[in-house]
C-alpha cells in the first residue's frame, strides 16, 4: 500500500490566541492514524511564545558573544534565555535546549515574524504534539498521532532538514534490537530514528515558511515499536564532546 | 496536491550480474518524473562490489584499530581501503569516501550478504544513480530521478536515517538564496537538503533491508533548483575539525 503526504494548504496567517488544531481541521480531513507534521514555527505563534528585542535587556556576556558572532545582543540574550548548556560558541551559538534538542541559535527564529519579534520554540515540544493531538480529537474526533518539527544543519553535510522536537501517539525510535537479517543473523543497526525521517520529508512539503504550508499530513504510515530516547546524553555524545572542546 | 510514496515490493534477493533496473521495472510501474530510491547495497550487490573476508590480508594499521574497537582486523582492512580519511578512530571509525560522503565503517556492510561477505558502497555513487536512470530508461522508457540510498548514524540524536549518497535528475540541495519570508526580508536559512529528507523517507518505507523492500518510488514530488555541493570542505566542516582532535 502507497503512502500519502498531504500539503495542509489554505491556512491564515497564524498569530497568538488562534485555535490552530480548528484551523488545520478547517483546511484538510484528517483521519484517524494520520501522522500531522506541524512547524513549532506555527505553533509558537499560536501560543505567544514569541519576545520583542525591544523589551529584552543583553547581560555582559550576550554582548560579548555577539560581537564575537556579529549578531544582535538582544538577540543573543533570547537565545542563552533559552538554552540549557552552550555548546558552540563561534562561529556559530550552537545550544542545547533543556528537553534535549541541539539546534544552532536554540531554535531562535527571527524571520517569517512582525518586524522586531523573534519567534522562540514551544519550551515543551512534546507538549505541545500532545496539545495538538487533543485539540484534533476534540474539534473533529480524529485520533491522529502528532510531530512538532524543526529546521537543522547537520554534521559533514551541508543544508537543513526537518528534524522532530516533539511527539505524540508514536515512540521516536524505531527499535529492531533482535531482529535478524534476511540470512539470519541479528540486525547489527538496530535503531532507526523515525521521527525525523517523517519530519524530513513533512519539512520537503513545507518548504521554507515563506511559502505559507506549516503543516502536513502523513496518511497510511504504518505503526511502530520502540523508545523515545531520541537524544544521546552527553556522555555518549563524542560530537559534542568534541566540539565543547573547541570553545 | 498529494505525495506518493510506493513500496516497490516482490523483489528477489539480489545477486551479482542482475539487470536491478529491470527487475525493479518488473515490480512496480514507474512514470516520468518519478523520483526511484534504491538502497545502495542492492546496487552493489547487483554489481558485485562486495568482497571475501577470507582474501583480505590486514596492515598493521587495521589490526590496530580492529584490537582497539573490538572488530576483524580484515573487515578493518576493507573500510581502510575504501576510505580518503579518517575523521575518527574510536569509539568507532568515522570515514570520509573519496567522494565526499563521511560514513561509519566507510558504510562498509556485512549485514544482509551471504557469511563471509561484505558489502561495500558504489565505488561512484553518482554514477550508480546515473546507472540506475538510464537502465529504467532503457528497460521501459520513463524518465525518473534517482537517489541511491544509505543509513547513518548523527550528531546529537540517537538512531540511524537514510541519506543520499547518489542522486540523479536533480540538484541535491534546494536554494533558496534571494528569496523572502511572508514579511518581505530575506530568509536566512537557504540551503535546504531535500534529497537527504527524501531519502530519509525512503529508508522509513524500506526499514531495515531484512524487509526485502530496497527500493521506492516516490510520486507527484515537485521539481526544484540548486546546486549539488551536499558535502562540506574539511575547511568549513566544524564538526569533523573538532572530531579529528579527538583522535
Amino acid at each position: 500500500m502507497s503512502l500519502e503526504i498531504i500539503p495542509v494548504e489554505g491556512l491564515p496567517m497564524i498569530k497568538k490566541g488562534d485555535d490552530l488544531p480548528a484551523l488545520i481541521a478547517a483546511c484538510v480531513d484528517v483521519r484517524d492514524g494520520d501522522i500531522l507534521c506541524v512547524a513549532s514555527s506555527v505553533y509558537s505563534k499560536s501560543k505567544g511564545h514569541c519576545r520583542r528585542l525591544a523589551d529584552i535587556t543583553p547581560t555582559e556576556k550576550a554582548a560579548g558573544i555577539g560581537e564575537k558572532c556579529g549578531e544582535d545582543p538582544r538577540f543573543i540574550q533570547a537565545i542563552l534565555d533559552e538554552t540549557d548548556d552552550i555548546i558552540l560558541e563561534y562561529p556559530f551559538l550552537l545550544c542545547q535546549l533543556p528537553h534535549g534538542h541541539v539546534g544552532v541559535r536554540a531554535g531562535v527564529d527571527n524571520s517569517n515574524v512582525d518586524r522586531g519579534l523573534i519567534i522562540l520554540l514551544p519550551p515543551n515540544p512534546m507538549g505541545a504534539a500532545e496539545d495538538l493531538r487533543q485539540g484534533i480529537k476534540n474539534v473533529c474526533g480524529a485520533d491522529v498521532r502528532v510531530i512538532v518539527t524543526d529546521t537543522c544543519g547537520r554534521s559533514f553535510r551541508r543544508g537543513q532538514t526537518g528534524v522532530a522536537i516533539g511527539w505524540s501517539g508514536m515512540p521516536a525510535i524505531q527499535d529492531y534490537r533482535g531482529d535478524t537479517d534476511l540470512f539470519g543473523r541479528v540486525l547489527e543497526i538496530t535503531e532507526e530514528a523515525v521521527v525525523d525521517e517523517i519530519a524530513g520529508i513533512a519539512n520537503f512539503v513545507m518548504g521554507e515558511s515563506h511559502r505559507g504550508v506549516p503543516a502536513v499530513v502523513c496518511r497510511n504510515f504504518p505503526e511502530w515499536e520502540g523508545h523515545d530516547e531520541l537524544y544521546f546524553t552527553p556522555e555518549e555524545d563524542i560530537t559534542r564532546r568534541a566540539l565543547k572542546k573547541m570553545n
